[in-house]
């Protein structure tokens, strides 16, 4: 080892021409042409028996309230829905929260047919998403599903991520979930490149960038686990410089953590204040946020054909938007630092506008989150991306946002942004999304958006 | 702003050759010439009226037991002495610990002269320093220091860090405290730079990093909160590669991050079990790891000139050290990732070999820690950095480690690290302390040395 070291370059400084490459593609043989991809995916829909039916939690088999109202799995297996209080400064609330403290695989396989990078996209059903089938990572696995006696059984290509025999790996970071449903969640967001030859089963594809940026401009088609993992990879232009430099960011972010004092604690469910447990949901008593609620699920493709479950149901439609302006030729966006009782450190970077704005309907404009009314009322002229998208369907039901890329004006990005909000380059955040808790997993989104849909900054 | 928009350069590239050549100078006109060090530092000492006394907790004045034991302040401020239950894997343990959730400020100023960077270091006392005297930041503010009515009176240099007036942002990083002394404790690490004209108060006087790193090879000169800061600068030299790519690393420390499931919980302090509370002190009942004591200070050049307080002292004297190996030239060191009870987030990489070895002594060699017996047995001819260096003396008394850079054999540097252990580069270190949690505190104090007293790996 020692007389004949081999040192590797630091950085592989191929891989960003490689995903540009991928990116410039939608032609393709070697993979599913585009113009198929929707009788595939109607074809995979009917290939698997998949119904979901609403129930009352009451009636969810092997799920049961603790003593303080907790509800858990007779298992002590998939998650608890626990209480939280939380402080942020001198605001302080409660709220139900899902506890799940384990770490999942998000991976994607990618590898190189003719020349140009394809990724190995899953069609998979879960029972929160809007029309139940998406386009997913080539892997979802919980902790459970690749630990202990049953490492790897059942999830088709995991070994390509973890253990000795797995693939090139060129993406691999601890992200967060959502900060306001879940405590302290994180998963791993991975690529990894093989060179086996291999034949996707039924229900897998290879993509190239370009034509998942394709799909992801339509609604409801690209999951939230593939988004993340796709915004962790360097898809982003190169730069000539940015309005802040990189340490001015770091510092910029390193002061808003520090300035936010967060302080969560545990409470049973039971004692959660303003929220009302019932046989049938666990609801806020004026019916905002959300709602904890029941499904039973039948499945023709899984390991475990039959289950129930609860789901956490947001009560409207979401709102999740970049203010983007091009400062000196370059696109820049407007991030804001977001504290979220379930962060693991205070604040991350999310949107500039991050709600559902029928939570703010009832208050007049200036308590109404900044930047609210500006995108909400701008003309479509100014509208460079729009889609709605779901959140993860294993834990959230029908938990749709829309997304929106929305143009600042000169006057309005010539303000000085209100504190807690920075102008940034989607280069910078890909460069800070090689490493965990900075963008939250909304954030995320929208920079696989500006990613993989170029040309809408 | 928009028409003229004048774009930052991401990177500051001109940084690494300015600092290399503050490294490079150890005679310098405009600072303290480092022969006349000595008979400052001395004077300085002279100077200051600086008396510390042991005393039982009991009489710590201020100071009192809740119920439930934990030891609190009467004004709720400064910190508190609860107690922890932690569960890493199949192992448990209860402790007590240090509940402070405040970000601190560890900041200091630089300034070029005759073009070359200096640093403006403070001759600073802190009740728990071994000699009390040592070199420290120019500013160590809590964030009460820094906040509130008293916005930074009393706090020497602080607007140079804080506020619109401040200087050049050259670091600026949240980095964890001791993991197994406190919970979830992080400070701002900064480094900021001025061309202000400052003829530096008495306290206080300018060196060349050539200078300090040349400090840093003798005892209990250079304080802990200085080595940290320091340890955050890019001060490595260019590497021409490393045994594993930064994607590798990062994966590798996604990996170790992910595996290890760490659980804590605050308990009553007068719950801890094996721990036992008097009037003196708090112990562990075999007398291992540390005791929680009282000490009453007077000084003369504080605004608050006598005060008590509890602090931790270590049982026995520590062991930090990196076994360090040139491969293909470049020279690695093998960290360990090491999950400590108070880290944010399970496991931070630390040194190979981070412990007090009598805590060991009574244990099998199989039991101690891995290369525990390596570093301690081999002859001082691989034996590149050693020095004695304590932790913060104002939480801290006595927690003294020998610090030191072991070079592994060539026999040792080809046997594969056992898990938990990789090899990487200092430039490596470098890069990820610009962010937060990803090197503990000890190995900071390592990195600084590897930057600063450069030749010795």
């Amino acid at each position: 080892m020692t007389i004949a070291t081999r040192l590797a370059e630091r950085e592989d400084n191929r891989l960003p021409a490689r995903l540009a490459r991928s990116l410039r593609t939608i032609t393709t043989r070697a993979g599913l042409p585009i113009e198929e991809f929707d009788s595939w995916f109607a074809e995979r829909r009917q290939a698997h028996r998949f119904a979901v039916e609403r129930l009352p939690l009451a009636k969810l088999q092997g799920w049961s309230s603790e003593p303080g109202g907790n509800l858990v799995h007779h298992s002590g297996r998939f998650f608890r829905v626990e209480g939280l209080h939380v402080t942020v400064g001198a605001r302080e609330w409660q709220q139900p929260i899902i506890v799940q403290p384990e770490v999942g695989i998000l991976g994607i396989l990618a590898k190189e047919f003719d020349g140009v990078l394809h990724f190995l996209m899953q069609a998979k059903m879960e029972p929160g998403n809007p029309g139940l089938l998406q386009l997913s990572p080539t892997v979802q696995a919980t902790h459970s599903n690749y630990t202990g006696v049953h490492r790897g059984a059942g999830v088709k290509y995991l070994d390509h991520f973890i253990g000795p025999g797995r693939g090139r790996v060129l993406t691999d970071v601890l992200q967060s979930e959502h900060g306001s449903w879940f405590l302290c969640k994180s998963n791993r967001n991975m690529i990894a490149e093989t060179t086996d030859d291999l034949p996707p089963d039924d229900d897998f594809r290879w993509l190239t960038l370009g034509q998942i940026g394709t799909l992801l401009q339509r609604d409801h088609v690209v999951n939230m686990d593939a988004r993340s993992v796709l915004a962790c990879a360097p898809t982003t232009r190169p730069e000539a410089g940015a309005l802040h430099s990189d340490t001015d960011l770091l510092s910029w972010f390193t002061m808003e953590r520090a300035r936010h004092d967060v302080r969560v604690r545990r409470v049973p469910l039971a004692d959660v204040r303003d929220w009302v447990l019932t046989d049938e949901d666990i609801r806020h008593r004026d019916n905002r946020y959300f709602r904890v609620t029941g499904v039973s699920v039948e499945a023709g493709n899984r390991e475990v054909t039959s289950w129930m479950q609860p789901l956490f149901e947001p009560v409207g439609l979401g709102l999740c938007a970049f203010l983007v302006h091009r400062f000196g030729g370059v696109p820049h966006v407007l991030v804001h630092a977001r504290a979220e009782g379930g962060f693991l450190d205070t604040v991350e970077l999310g949107p500039t506008v991050q709600c559902t704005p029928e939570n703010y309907a009832h208050l007049p404009e200036h308590e109404r989150p900044p930047f609210l009314d500006l995108v909400t009322r701008v003309g479509t002229d100014r509208i460079r991306y729009a889609a709605e998208h779901s959140e993860e369907g294993g834990r959230f039901l029908n938990a749709t946002s829309r997304f929106l890329l929305v143009e600042a004006s000169e006057a309005e990005a010539a303000d000085e942004p209100p504190p807690g909000f920075t102008w940034v380059t989607p280069g910078q955040l890909s460069s800070l999304s090689r490493h965990g808790h900075y963008l939250n997993v909304q954030a995320r989104t929208l920079l696989a958006v500006a990613g993989l849909c170029q040309g809408r900054l």
